[in-house]
Formats: C-alpha cells, sequence, structure tokens
C-alpha cells in the first residue's frame, strides 16, 4: 500500500449525449493526469443523464461496452487507477448502475453494482423511482488495489451505515462513493453523510458528483468531497464542472485509529453486523 | 403518543461540589417549567465532575440516591418527564455511567448505563480512560413513554452508528445523548454525528452537554443540539450555560419515513443488524 495517494475527482456535467460524455471523461482524466495523480474518480452515470427513461437506451455489455473500452484505455496511457463512477450495465437479467474500478494497465480489477435502489417521493420537491428500470446489485464490495483496498458504493448507498461499516471491517481504507444527490437531498444531507462516514469508520471517504445542469429533468448537487479519517473536509467542489485534488496521508488512519480506537470499541458482544463474507 | 413535544436542554455547568450541582439542575428543571416543557434533559454526570478520581467519591446507589430522590421530586412537582442526564451509580459490582428516566409523576421508567466506554489518548490534546474506573453496560435501552420512545445513549455511545440503528428498529422516535464531547472532539464531530445520526434513522436526536467549566480537568464543548428526522439542527447552544427550547412535530417523523422510505430500503437480505431481543 502506498503511504501517500494523490487523486482526482472530475465533477462533470452529464448531457444527453453519450459520446460527448465519454470524451468530456477523457479530458477531465487526461487533465488530471498533468498533476500526477494515481486515482482519478467520475461520477454516478457519467456517461447517462440520470433518468429512468434514458439507462436502457445508454446501458452496455460489461464485455462489450465502448464506453468501458475508452476508460481501459486511458487509465493505461496515463498510469492511474480509475474509479469510473457509474454506468447503466446491461445484462441478460437486467440493467444494474454498475461502478468499474480499473488497474493502471487498464484491467477490470473490480466492479460494483449499486445494491440500494433510490426511491424518493417528495411531494413538490423531488420524485425519482430508480427501481422501476433498474436491477439491485446483491454485493458488497472492497477491491483491492496497489494505492489500498477501496470501498466501493453509489449513491443511496452511502444512506446505508451498515454498508460503510461492514466495507470498513473488511478493510477498506478509502471509501468512494460515486453519487448524484439532488437540490433537495444535496444541501440537506450530503456533507454530514460523507463527514460521519469518515469520522464513524476513521476511514478516507471519496464522493463525487456530476456538476448540476439545469437543462437536465434531474440536477445534481455536485459538490463533490474528499474527507480525512478525522472527518475534515479536504477539498469540495461547488456547483461548477471542476477538477478536484487532493492528497491522502494514509498513515494517518492508522493514528487515528490508535488514539480513538472505534473500529476496536465495538460492542460486538451486543450487536453484530453480519454478511456473507 | 403525544404529536407535539416541548422539551428543554439544560446545558448546566458541573462544578466540584455535588450539592451545587444538583441545586443548579433543580433551579434549571423549574426555569424550564414556566415554558411549559413537558420533557426535561440534563447533561452527562450532571452532579460530578467527569474525572476518573471523582466518580467514586460522588457515586450513588440506585435505592438510596439523595440526587435522584431530589430529581424524582422535581419531575413530579412540576409534572414533566426528565432524562436525568447521567450520574455515577454504585452497584455492588462496581460504578456504571447511568442515566435515569423519571415520568411525570416521579417514578423512574427506565434507566441506561453507558454501555461504550470513552478510552481516547490524542497526545498533547486529551486523554481520558473511563475504563479505568468505570464498568460497562450490556443493555440497549428503548423506553415506552407517555410522550413516544425514547432510546437512550451516553456520550461515546453516540460514535457507534449500530445503537443508534437498533435504537430506532426497536421504535424510538426520539434519541437522546447526554454526552460531554471535549474540546478536540466536540468542533470535530459532535454536530455531524448528531445530525447523521438523525438523518439515517429519520428520528429526533437530542444531545446534551454540560457547558464548558475552565478550571475542570476535562473541558465539555457545550454545543447542546435537537436535530429534527430531516437532519435540521432546531435548536443549538453555545458555550455558556443555558437553557434551550424546541418543539418536536412528532408527526413530521412519519411523513419523512414515507417519502425517503430509508428504514424499508435496508437491505437486510445482504446484512443482518442483530442484538438481543
Amino acid at each position: 500500500m502506498n503511504l501517500e495517494l494523490k487523486l482526482a475527482l472530475c465533477q462533470m456535467q452529464v448531457v444527453d449525449n453519450k459520446n460527448l460524455n465519454v470524451k468530456k471523461a477523457l479530458q477531465m482524466i487526461k487533465e488530471s493526469s498533468k498533476e500526477d495523480v494515481q486515482l482519478v474518480i467520475l461520477p454516478e452515470m457519467f456517461n447517462c443523464p440520470y433518468e429512468n427513461s434514458k439507462f436502457e437506451e445508454y446501458a452496455e455489455y460489461m464485455g462489450a461496452s465502448p464506453t468501458l473500452k475508452s476508460m481501459s484505455s486511458a487509465a493505461s496511457k496515463f498510469d492511474l487507477h480509475l474509479v469510473a463512477g457509474s454506468i447503466p450495465e446491461k445484462t441478460d437479467e437486467g440493467i444494474y448502475n454498475t461502478s468499474f474500478v480499473f488497474d493502471n494497465q487498464g484491467e477490470i480489477i473490480g466492479f460494483h453494482r449499486k445494491i440500494h435502489l433510490f426511491d424518493i417521493d417528495v411531494p413538490g420537491k423531488i420524485t425519482f423511482k430508480e427501481s422501476d428500470t433498474l436491477k439491485s446489485g446483491n454485493d458488497i464490495t472492497v477491491v483491492d488495489t496497489e494505492l489500498g483496498k477501496m470501498g466501493i458504493g453509489i449513491c443511496y448507498d452511502i444512506r446505508f451505515p451498515e454498508l460503510s461499516r461492514i466495507m470498513a471491517l473488511k478493510g477498506a481504507d478509502i471509501l468512494v462513493f460515486p453519487g448524484a444527490f439532488n437540490m433537495t437531498t444535496g444541501p440537506a444531507h450530503w456533507e454530514p453523510l460523507i463527514r460521519t462516514r469518515a469520522i464513524d469508520n476513521q476511514v478516507f471517504v471519496v464522493a463525487v458528483s456530476p456538476a448540476p445542469n439545469n437543462n437536465a429533468n434531474y440536477v445534481a448537487y455536485g459538490h463533490s468531497m474528499v474527507c480525512n479519517p478525522w472527518g475534515e473536509v479536504l477539498s469540495i467542489a461547488e456547483f461548477e464542472e471542476n477538477i478536484i485534488y487532493a492528497e491522502l496521508d494514509l498513515k494517518s488512519e492508522q493514528k487515528i485509529r490508535e488514539e480513538l480506537p472505534l473500529l476496536k470499541n465495538r460492542r460486538s458482544d451486543i450487536y453484530h453486523l453480519i454478511w456473507d463474507k
């Protein structure tokens, strides 16, 4: 495991044109690579508008995906690891919201299919029912990379403290959440959730949103953010399309866990958090 | 269950004199009662300085406690429910950090013995090892009151998301945390933890701290706070000794849970949170 890790969060604006989205992602990866980053992260649904009516049209099979092929080439060409936000992934059983993780040779070393589907109905503010068109994944994902162990969740997955806790107990050093909160839930919940997952589990948390597109039906909140294991915001974007950078001091995690031994002090004799190993 | 609940958080300064502390608590309860509150909450260790060397001296048996007797009388006299922060509770097996809950007849209707003991060692900033002198409780506490179901945790208990989640799953409408964060952990973690427990579990969260006493070895952070189930801060104190008030609209909890069904959307087929029922 590296002890210092420089990463880039690409808060790109997603439009209703797959080619333009992939092109924008490639531009931002290239731009990031000039800053000597080892890890680049894209937002949720970076190649597709976040709309139920679009997922089918934009979806690609993992084994035959022009989007993933481009991402693989970029990871390899620029010699960096890449968490490729998410895309609608076509399979014979349906469409998943899936995040693919590439190493710096462009190999897929892991993927996460969103396990909590987002169904919300705040009258007059925001209504969205992801489960109308998407299937939910069933696996908790921690990817062992050369840069450290990365737990991957997608957007709504961050709302369930059980998942982040389990990823930390499975050894994740960094939790990565491509996510697209909206203009109702974003201002209310985005920052406290990200900070508290970091504080509770004493891990780095990285959350990457699309920049808001006011022409879209679903307007993302932006505010991509990196938190350290003490819950401090190391870097945060605003609403604009932008790349933000952070350097993670991975050894600080160990120090904080010695000073305030939260994971050790859990009362696993009173409560038990169990999952399929 | 009432649908509207008015409560008072007594952010009292604790000094090294039990009689003065109890007197101060009684004054603040009386003062609160003038505002027609149904529930009053005192801070952690409200009758005793938060120091390992003091717990033994200040501890009292539940059945023979002058402090609890005074609290019982006040609850009954002023016709209000009272979460009496916590006191060092003497038992034959050792001392617990215990919160007692009184109904408006002055009866003890529940108590919580802190289950996570606070052991921290941040060199040069804060070192405290509660487990040197205190025993840990072993029960999760949700008290069914006329005002609603109250989950009770004490201070460090709030750091463990499993506990708050379980209290919510057991039906708690309000989580009450008497707590004394310090000048290192307070500014860093107090507010995001309180807000996120509310956001995750869609419950009201009430946290009551002593006011800082700069003559004490352990300086509390203050900032007693009430959050609603959307994670909004309804009322917050600063550093000063003060009573703050809030009115809880308990039916809003149900509305938020319908709009954003977090507790229903948990993937209890993938992860299981288990406790002794």
